[in-house]
């Protein structure tokens, strides 16, 4: 419900336009959680400053570009996630303006303002995730989860190909690892990277099994089960595969 | 939100003791769900008069106790399942009035005015639920869901023993079982009871898988995964071994 | 058994055209179940009017239209459920008057005497179903769902993208599901639509877990268990994905 | 090893034409196990006049070709299963006599001497076995079964679309299946109907789950479970989709 | 439905005691289902001979003894299953005569005219089954089984410890395995005692996988994968520990 | 390595007391890993001031007394996990100072300096967790994240009994719960809980599936994959009952 | 079957003694087995020195000592895994010299010549196996392995409370890890241990999964499939809480 | 770290040309990781002698082309698994020399000095590995089990078509395969191969599931939990289809 129309209301029962019991009768037959919830809505609009996420998979090029469009009209923000190269050209065709591609991630994102691009400016962010992969073919998840993490203003540094088989790839890196506010781990096979980044850091882990394996890893089961049963503290986990998902949260812990 | 006071509010509006700005603030600070959810509790306990009810898995007489001591001071029927004998005591201590125990279903009753008993008047009930049961170690879940429904204003007629290892004492049955307003069919191993009763009734059935069986049985598993695929129309699946659940749905049903 | 046949046997006995024994004879080596099933069946047609259904997963066009073309000599509705566009082709080939194909439920349905289409008339239809979805993806098989319940009499209203994320959304339209007398509530992913629709509303609620998700979604299996431990009572549960069993026991429920 | 090398070997130890000590040293440098499994073979080939079977899921059109050419020269019958009719061609170029390809169950068979055909002679067969399929959906693992039990010289009955969700089709016909000498249940979906035959019947019951189904089916696994947990008693099982399991083991059971 | 019923009612007609109409309308409503299978029920039960079963799992040494008493009333042969030592007592109070326990088989069974046994009389048997299992562990499932079967008149011989970890064990009892007409496989763990019997005999196996093992033995579920996908023909499975329903089945191929 | 040491070493040889290849072959032989993981002990232990944690399940309390008197010697917070009221006795005798057991959340605590409590000083509480949990059996995990936030240093506001079936009971406080720094949803059966919480607010939301329920709840696994596919953004998962877990990472990400 | 029977026999027929189909009758009807299979015995024996095993589960104090006692009479070695300190009595009546218990493994060993000890002798003992275990409650397993290695001749290093939480606490120890010839690495929860340790050294690792946990551990399968997933090289699995297994496989790698 | 480095750091304080504070300051932000870890893989590679390996599936053949380029300049043997025809093309591009293709194995192998081939040559084999496997369609992996055997300097003995549905033609190998050193046993559908494999040999045995069968095969599971259970000793396991794993390990294992 929009403030002005109740304030419209109040006055007009104060200037005796609308007895009480008119009133009432039309502030009960107002959606009652309109009230309430667009004021919610701006709130956490307000404060995270959120946009609106398409999740591309078994979506048409059609329908995304219809959603991010429409979605465009009302938020400064929208990404598309999981979405092939194929998608770009329907949704430029809808949204020519403020469209980024951002190819390993397979993210598709909107900004206001972005002219023909939304990649973010560093200025903006604030704080540091870093974001550890365990093997090169984790690094789409991972790029998904840096990228979205940048989308939301944080920083992300990236550490690549730093499995837990050669376990000084990633010592090496554990003391820049530490410096970061949170610190996502992604890994398929074993999903052991991320207990020993668990061990290492201090600051909340965020771990992302991935569907990267065959045969017993059941298609990212193996990674997400280690993962939740991670010996080291501080470390929670997402869905398999779910990059945007944790670069979400690593954003929401690192900007408090 | 009391609808006196939202009146009492915009009266002073009205009378000036109170300006629309002021009076919009107030508005915006009442807590907002008050209004629409005390309004539709009250509405869906008006309608479907449906006590309260305690799961007693896990919890000790002690806490069973108590608890239904509290909610007998506002409800007038409160049901705990999945209790043994031994909670009787602790609870008849509590609350000295009104108590049944239904000792095959497991089902410890409080009803206000019920005196020493909480066994249901027939002449109270509409309709019928016709309980189907595939073997004698499933009868404690159909007399669960039987007592459930009968406690909730609906006829139950037990059929016991017409698993379809020998069909025609199902058979048999048939025509009686049709002329109930939905079926609820218990079985555990594999299931097949509801497929068999949904393919011969043209009522909703209620199929409850139990964890009667052994090795591959899995608990149960099997008799949920056999009645989710089951041929015959018209047939759902509760939570294995969810008497309760199956009886408080086909009242609903039952009840219209 | 055609009871003229009967009949005619017993007048013969009766004439002294059949010896007893010869009666008893024939009447024992007459299919036993003829007798009493066709009675069934012709009884289960009459109450219910259910017509026929055919599942297309695995059948190829040709096979599904001579499958409903045979089915349309006895039956005034046949519905091919789960069938794409590219059938359509072959069933107006067999089938050239009555069609209709609804194509985001990838429902196919013949009606005697539709003429060009099988577009229920809404005059026809009793009672109300609810059938609210989570998300955009989950529509298909909502609108199975619902064109299934409209397809058997019952008024069905559609409330899409009212998932449990933004819950001011589902709960803006409450009040105007709580008047259904029936709910369907169909959910990917987690599932958790059913549960607090549960609790919002005091009909039947009729969970279909869908296969809308990715990695732990195990293709609907974890809305499929979180269904069936819905903390809310009155909710059962079909088979991932069968938006039709969903209409189909949702029209046997609000018809009575 | 052949008896008539053994024979012939002792002979010239009894003409003197070899030491006792050369023929101990022939004899143990024989491969020990040729004795006695060319005998175990041999015994087990004149017993079941069993055949060469060759499994075709993952093999090439060439690699079955090849395979069957080989074991033709040695064997009279060679069934290759579970391969579509496009192996046909290269097959018969390998093999131009003696071939039939049996659409439905996916069977390709050479019989020697038989020509351009290896139809099975009605005459040769023994003992009947009942195949009973639920849905039109079962009938190719069903046709598997069938035709295999007839290659081993068993008559199959067919009986198709007797599923449980409509009993009494299968009770129109249960005086017939029970004169069969053993009886094979095929069914996808919840897999009732092995239980339902199983206590129709007073025979060996062979039921085959078949991945027919969806969702929570889980590719065959739910009537597989239910088959495992039948409430009927002789009723075993095979693997999901073995339709040639079936009918061989019929085959053994009905010819003793 | 008693033929003498149905025969004064025919004569009834014939003698014009009853009208046609009046006839008809007393056999629609007689339990249409009486008259087959009343028939079926003495069917099977004058071929095949077969009592009744009590599963003793989960129920009391009271219920257990009230079932049995009540099916000796009409049985000849009665057995418990899987019911402990202490089980003795209470039902030889209500059946003092007949009963005997085999205490590794866990099975309690009534003969009537047993006298103070019902240990079978070698005499009666016809056929062989070769029970065979794989370490000592097996042998209770073992036994269930072989006793079944010498209980339904087949002749058991018990291999044991003849696990394919030391093969020669195995295959020096090839021989004699082979002369029975049926085989009954019994093993838990990787359950490879299967499929070595099946290549060794040409005769029906019945494969039952027991839940010895831990770990990923998962009670039984390993072996009972592995028999299912047996690389040797003719053998079936049944449930995990289901010796029983083994001994039951061999006696139904054995005794044809 | 004791930097002491280190510079000790050093010195010796600026003063030639060591010449610089012996002091190269004592820095090789030194266990290279002390130097920098003594460091980064300190480091951690220093930057969280994170107790030693001791898992409870699977030690007598002679072992959970052993061990935590130990740890006590070198750290000032010692927490024992899921150690029930029998434990106090043996942990009390071997560390008779500074001890507090916390009953609900089976949480023994060691505080150096508490004298005979461990109870957390409210003052030093800084930032503030809303551990939300669904019903009152899962009260104890709960409480378990509770107690372990707050001996980290983190205010936990309790909202207990807030599950998805009655939903404005959690509305009514989502204003509250708006304003933590973080969310803990703990929930066992669906586990919606943690979907509806991540909508309504904006900061992380840990969620914890419990082991509550029974049948398909599969000890917690259904809430489990419930909430790894929640469709809310911002929220993570911890192992089934793992409330130290979540309570741990609150406070991490409270405290920054 | 012995040469010397061999020789005779055909020194027989040479002789004239016997003639060759006589011969050619007995060769056939010797158990074709006992040639090679008594060979192949005494060969592995004679190999590989190993003794007799006795799974202790599910076997009572006085089976154990029976079976015991029969092995110990031809085995020099006789080995009972998994037995509790309630078995010592009853093997030690049985087997009064010679027996040692290892409280922590669970193992009861008898050595013959032993005396009053099994504790095998160090200078006895040929090349290194270094037992990794990754918290204080693996080590019952890791213990397991360790001993059983010591009992096969080979000796085994311990490191325990090596978890890759704290990761330097396992690189402290590498340089000693890298000097056995084989590792065991026994791992709980994620059962990341094997993957860091495989990626530390050079030589075979087998991985002991281990059932500490709970929860999403599910018994060890969460370890069990993380530890078949490892992304290092040279690593290999037996089941859950095998130590046993591990520690004979190893000493058949180290001994070669 | 370079001990040059380290020297001659030493050597500037013991010529006062550094401060022992500022040498300590130095040796503290050294990263401490590079002194270990450099020496340790200088260490592996120099022992094992090991190159790299490029897991195939999943990558481009122009990402693959890319990766065995760069490995090539500092590997003499780079391996990439799992890779199509398709990939020769590209990485010959990349690698005109030293590659080789082995096309059952899927694997490519780049060796340095190879010229146009990378076939090993025999002479520089040590000691012997058996890979045996079970039917023709597991002959890929052990193709790729036998290859990487020989790129790693162990000689492969095949055995083929060894499965245990016709035990005899494994027995006549018997001999032949307890001549190595150590066994891999590859086989999909029930697995039992590597049970009856390790009751044959006194060496270690490497399981290999494989993926072949179907239904209940569940992708390779049946195989690999009965492996896991196999009741013979010394037999370990890798994860389904992981061919190299297994050729791998055995390598180690062979040349010590």
């Amino acid at each position: 419900m929009d403030p002005k129309i109740l304030s419209n209301l109040l006055k007009d029962v104060a200037d005796g336009k609308l007895t009480p019991d008119a009133a009432a009768e039309r502030l009960k037959t107002l959606p009652y959680d309109d009230l309430g919830f667009a004021k919610l809505d701006t709130h956490r609009a307000l404060r995270t400053g959120r946009g609106e996420v398409v999740f591309g998979i078994g979506k048409t090029p059609g329908q995304v570009a219809a959603i991010m469009k429409r979605l465009s009209e009302s938020a400064s923000l929208v990404i598309a996630t999981k979405v092939g190269a194929e998608y770009c050209e329907a949704v430029r065709a809808a949204l020519p303006e403020g469209l980024a591609y951002y190819e390993t991630a397979k993210l598709l994102v909107y900004q206001s303002g972005a002219g023909g691009t939304a990649q973010p400016s560093p200025k903006e962010q604030k704080g540091t995730v870093a974001v550890v992969c365990a093997g090169t073919a984790d690094i789409p998840i991972a790029e998904e989860a840096a990228v979205t993490a940048e989308l939301y203003g944080v920083a992300a540094e990236r550490y690549r190909d730093v499995g837990v088989a050669g376990i000084h790839r990633l010592l090496d890196k554990a003391d820049d690892i530490r410096k970061a506010d949170a610190v996502i781990a992604v890994a398929g096979m074993e999903g052991a990277l991320a207990s020993v980044v668990g061990g290492l850091v201090g600051v909340p882990v965020i771990a992302v099994p991935t569907s990267v394996g065959y045969g017993a890893s059941m298609g990212g089961l193996a990674a997400l089960l280690a993962m939740l049963n991670s010996c080291s503290l501080g470390v929670s986990v997402v869905n398999i595969d779910n990059g945007f998902g944790a670069g979400y949260l690593a954003s929401l812990i690192v900007k408090g």
